[in-house]
């Protein structure tokens, strides 16, 4: 029984690129944090250390440098695109490719001054199969909380099971959304903040009776606004906040303070989709953490 | 030659309490994370173990949830300064105490439902000794960056120097300010954010000659508005942005194209203060990480 | 077009548990972070609310507490199968299991005292749908580093690329490898260590003209000397060591003096498998970080 | 009423030095985190941006590197002396510095490979104030814990006390401990894996009541086999491990199945010091987190 390689995939990962645009005074401030990750011919070097056909990871990064000042940034998708397409072009072994870029938030001071609020981040993972392409975007870390409005009963009691039912609970999670466009030409810096906007309203909204239903009311709310949008996948931690027990000291606790744990929490993944989505491909193959 | 028991200091860390307060539908949520340290007569437990004396870090926890039902939750230099009078007070052994607070902050999203920026916090330490109280405020990762309006030039040169002088470069930091009030009676709720405005104006408004200049102009510009601030502490690493050289590939790069570093980076500590200020007493001995 | 539920689970995550075998005075340590998620009949809860199928994800956690006591904590392997196979087989909707283990390594100092050594750690990911099961262990964060026998070089040179070739360089990586075990009823706690050791002596052994020859040859060893596992897979940061120039300073740098870098890295993922291995099912569909 | 500068410091923080001695073919790794923190006549700088007296931070970096070509990388003490008398004796602005190693451990695989541990590092603090020097040396993250000899009970019970008395418990903390030399001129490659031991040896014997009483034991303990050490200071969180409450479930808990809480945690901080100890002038100024 022979011994073989599988799947693979290599490149350069979190290249940590800041571009400012400097066309007008009111300087336009962009910064990223880059993977590349590259498919295709390379069995040579795994088996025998031949690296003919080998990019190197380093040419990766200085190729995203280069493209920042001779193409500009715009949107992270588009960046992406770019990337990809230059390598699978350019290099003969190179048949596929994911492009994973972060986006780091700025607010704006003045015309040339930023704080950043820290916290989420703006997601892209953009897949090459050949002439294929796929792009999925998201977020991450945005973390949220309701104080009323959520519910947790009738779920089944075994003889491990201790939890009361509440019908008023604090709602707390950290959204990590990612939806699949089903095209990749798109109006991607527009339709991002939509989704984020749909995404907040929808968990502010939804009264909730488990975790699960809001997650599937943000994934459904977001196919039902933008049509781009093939499918989303959310994961979702229960950040816990326990009631304190405060009758040791003959005080009551209605709802007041609460215990914020760290570990263990309630972890919610799954996907919304259109039935008749176009295929995934391996858009998602390579994409970390998720159902 | 006798070997003794020198400075001590005991006391429960991190406390994670979420505080709502649901007297009208408007919820407000207040999200902090305490940390409680007592000192005074304690020799007997390090010495034989005998924990007479010993207030019980439990207990210390306990405390502040009981003391958030009782009281409500203020700011936290309030909280803080309860906390610690009531632990001087109860405990005959208890002759001082450090209550160290970090406000973790949530933006409104409708009545009930919230969402966390991340990144930055408010922070409190109000030191007791005695009768004495020393409260010194302030704010950690603050995260700013300026694309112009600075500059670094005219530093001595010597056998290791090769760093380029420069009238043009990013200049990005995270900011950890502490200001120590004169007074423990204070509208702390108002003169937070006035003072964190001032920070970032000037942050801003500052065309720099180094970052040491930027972070004098900054305390000063605290002192300078607001009388009940007796000095300024200010802690900032220079997050240096490399320029990418793009030669190599026949491109000039105008200032438009960094890498974003992480280490090693400078590190600029200082204080501002009024000449004459009220003693500090033990009122930064145990705040961490200052000069 | 309709907007349907596609995969999900959910689970408890992190829960960490420590058992203390007191049977005999050398007392026996085991420290365990444990996820569980479930799979199967779930889509009311996401769809209307209806829990009467949700097993809460509290109760997932009591049960890892109560079986700790009922049946010991033995290898993480077999904890987790009678953890899954428990879900699968107490509770009608749940179809499938995912559980993670993650061990944490602690040095007997005497009978009942340890020390914890940090870094890496022993992994198990116990997949379940319906009756069958796989098991896929492993490592994580195992950090190495080679002084020499390291080369790198033959590599295609397009406009972007200025990385000199070299004939000897540090190689350093922080291993995360998986394999999947081609049985579930194997003696899990001796074959770990021995895997681990072939790891290592590849690593060490191994004269790297690339670091993705240095992966297939230590996943190859694995196979090789162990028939029951089934496929490695292994991802392995490139941790650059970056020759410092010292040529401004009128000195040489003889592969002496170098500089860690943090960001960005190489990232090399692969596969190796035996040609007939059993078909890997679900094994793999939610793993972590993985090609 | 004016405004001055106070106490201010700068310098390059985390210089990831890596150092392989060739001399043999069994290579000696050395792995250092550095950071330089200098004092003086910097006003101008802070006032006016003037800045002939600011020896940049980059070229504070680059003599790390030089020096370690230079001179080799010796024990951290030796390569902080000598590199905080060249900047004070070089440059006549600089009247103070401290500088700050931290040491990443390797155990070696072979001649030239290395693997690892993670957790633990050893720290040394090297304080100049014109012609005199500090030497504070230690280690961070030594994680510990004893599955018995540990007793808390007899402490007070007030109004919030719930903490039942427990004659046996896990006891388990991360120790950071400083101690100050009285000399700068001693073998301290030798003395550190010896303090080390006995630290190690202390926590393990001290049958313990309180773990100020452990704390109090292991400054002793290094006090008295250690005439070169001046004084120690520790800081050990109290990582606290909860006995799970299993009754619900029909079950004992014979101090058998534990949970491993995050936060919150007790914390102890002390010193332990000779009566005629030599003054430790500004040695512990800037040491961060340390009573």
């Amino acid at each position: 029984m022979g011994i073989v390689l599988g799947a693979n995939q290599y490149g350069k990962a979190e290249v940590r690129l800041v571009h400012v645009d400097r066309s007008t005074p009111r300087h336009v401030l962009t910064d990223l944090n880059i993977s590349t990750h590259l498919r295709g011919a390379f069995d040579a070097t795994y088996l025998t250390g031949d690296n003919a056909s080998v990019l190197a990871t380093d040419t990766q990064k200085n190729t995203v440098y280069a493209f920042a000042r001779k193409f500009g940034v715009d949107e992270p998708e588009d960046f992406a695109i770019r990337l990809g397409r230059h390598f699978i072009e350019s290099q003969e072994p190179v048949q596929g490719a994911q492009i994973e870029i972060d986006q780091l938030p700025w607010d704006r001071l003045d015309d040339h001054s930023f704080a950043r609020p820290g916290g989420e981040r703006r997601t892209t993972s953009v897949t090459f199969d050949g002439d294929q392409v796929w792009v999925v975007s998201g977020l991450t870390d945005l973390v949220v909380l309701k104080t009323t409005g959520s519910e947790f009963h009738g779920f089944p009691r075994d003889e491990y099971t201790t939890l009361p039912e509440t019908t008023d609970r604090i709602l707390a999670t950290s959204v990590t959304a990612r939806w699949r466009y089903s095209s990749a030409d798109l109006a991607f810096g527009e339709i991002y903040p939509a989704i984020r906007s749909v995404l907040l309203e929808t968990f502010s909204a939804t009264h909730s009776l488990a975790l699960q239903q809001t997650l599937y009311a943000m994934g459904r709310a977001v196919l039902e606004k933008f049509g781009d949008v093939a499918e989303v996948r959310l994961s979702m931690p229960n950040k816990h906040h326990y009631l304190a027990d405060l009758s040791p000291f003959g005080l009551d606790n209605p709802n007041e303070v609460f215990i914020a744990g760290d570990r263990p929490y309630g972890l919610i993944e799954g996907q919304v989709l259109r039935e008749e989505a176009p295929d995934a491909g391996s858009a998602w193959q390579f994409v970390p953490g998720f159902a």
